[in-house]
């Protein structure tokens, strides 16, 4: 599960031009979760930010930075044109650069005779290991949790690093499993799901949380959404490999349309609950909804505690949103426990 | 859709050491809907057999042969070493290899020096086009049939091939689309979906069935099955993608566990219509099951009738073996076009 380069750190966060912030969930994710191996952020005409320091690449060297990461995960996993010329600038001030997208790096020309130039690195992390199996379906040991979401990019998994944070405060082994560019970035690991060959998606979800302890817990990062027009066979595919004792339901209040496809409604949260343990029993017979996830970043807190309350009732099921806390996550956590 | 390279014929078909007959179906499919480009089969060690003539490569070339194909879909797609002699002596021979196995041919020293060496073409069709993109879920304009399977292997490119003859009989424009290797060979194009980049293969579905005249039937081979512990996650991008107006369900009577995965139960005829009609509504509200296409090669002529009757009488829906043809298939393919 490990990368086969050490990445090299601290970062310089880089925000294209980006004016979506569900597609910056890169940089905000490292900002989270990896925030002491942030130096600032950088862009080329970008009006989101993470509220870190605005930094050019020299500027992030001087203050000891030594690479560049990608920090966009636009819908494609593509590195427009309009980038390169800060790409080449980042090399020239001294940082690698580091990118979690589809597109290849060294498949630039003017990336590639750079780095080459220079003796920059430039790594990928969205590349599978070789070697995946097709999956076998057969049950192993230990305990496997897997976050689902109504949609992409909407707190998958900042609730799964939250568990695992939690779990491992109340003295259980707990393993964060990341699916993704980002968390491999934050975990140091992981398998990129969406670049697996589809033969063996769900191979890889098995590849990535084998045989373990018996009560041992893989916490696994859960994609895209078993509704999703696009990438419906990925969520499928890792659900059937983790065969997951427990899930949890992640959910956007607010959010009406999917993300990229504005003539799809997101699913409730009953009806997603429904479908993942339908589908999921095909492979974890005994699996269980142990509650659902609210991302309520944009509520004020007594909205968002009210929510949560009258969305627990209604679904008779613990519901928290993890970066708010408090009472309502440690239920949640006790429901995943129990 | 047209693959980079005009396929040498005619074929001998190459079975390996194969012992399970639905693991031959390339070979099978070849012999059924492309028998005029066959010349004979070789084979090292292999119980299973397609009927035609057993021809050394220096016999098959002497009766015109221009390529050996490898015959087989094993679990994984990989050439295992022992039939590497053989592919070797039929370069020797004079043939041309063509493979739509994962595995590529010019990854064995021994094939890629002795192709270079002799100026034999290695030829893997198993290689999706460049440039697909992540699925749209826009509604297009035409019609399009998608055949769903029980589990894999059992008849869901024979049905596809016989619908689109039927159609193209009472005079529909109908276009029969590849999603594997074999209907490939018999198309001369298509996409082999199960190599597609998993965030991409409902894109592919999307390009392998684009807008077309509104009275126009692309008839899409089906690939998996919705309840495969392994591949369910390309059978739901597949039926995202295509957004069918109507599927047909494939099943083998008397199979009760899935190919390879004995652990796991092949699932109902309705439990399959009832999953796949509530996902594919996702991205085809309308979307309707004209009926059943039953693979009765193993029962006698009578049985086979009498089996056909009482599911068309226990599902209130038409069922047929394509294969069989009659009244029966005639009421299908009413159905398909109703």
């Amino acid at each position: 599960m490990k990368p086969d380069v050490l990445l090299p750190q601290p970062y310089l966060l880089f925000l294209g031009d980006t004016t979506e912030p569900g597609y910056a969930k890169t940089a905000f994710g490292l900002r989270d979760w990896a925030g002491e191996r942030c130096v600032g952020e950088y862009a080329c005409g970008a009006t989101v930010s993470t509220g870190l320091p605005f930094m050019t690449p020299a500027e992030a060297r001087a203050a000891g930075a030594n690479a560049l990461v990608i920090g966009v995960a636009n819908s494609g996993g593509f590195i427009p044109p309009s980038w390169l010329a800060a790409l080449v600038e980042a090399m020239e001030a001294g940082l690698d650069i580091i990118s979690g997208m589809h597109a290849r790096l060294r498949d630039f020309d003017v990336l590639r005779e750079t780095a080459d130039r220079l003796g920059r690195r430039l790594i990928d992390v969205r590349q599978p290991p070789v070697g995946i199996p097709v999956a076998s379906g057969r049950p192993r040991q230990g305990k496997r949790l897997l976050t689902l979401g109504t949609d992409c990019a909407l707190g998958k998994k900042y609730t799964a690093l939250a568990l695992t944070r939690a779990f491992t405060a109340r003295g259980k082994d707990a393993t964060f499993r990341a699916t993704g560019q980002t968390g491999i970035l934050i975990a140091g690991g992981g398998i990129p799901m969406d670049a697996v060959v589809a033969d063996f998606a769900a191979g890889a979800a098995e590849m990535l949380t084998p045989d373990a302890d018996a009560e041992h817990w893989d916490v696994i990062e859960g994609q895209g959404s078993l509704f999703h027009p696009a990438y419906a066979g990925v969520s499928l595919a890792l659900l059937h490999g983790s065969q997951p004792d427990v899930i949890v339901v992640c959910h956007e209040p607010g959010r009406e349309r999917v993300l990229g496809h504005p003539g799809y409604a997101v699913p409730g949260i009953g009806e997603t609950i429904e479908l993942a343990l339908r589908l999921g029993s095909r492979t974890r017979p005994n699996i269980r909804c142990a509650g659902v996830s609210l991302n309520t970043a944009k509520l004020d807190g007594a909205a968002a505690h009210r929510l949560i309350v009258a969305e627990s009732e209604r679904l008779g099921l613990p519901v928290a949103d993890p970066m708010r806390g408090g009472a309502a996550f440690d239920r949640l956590v006790d429901a995943c426990l129990a």
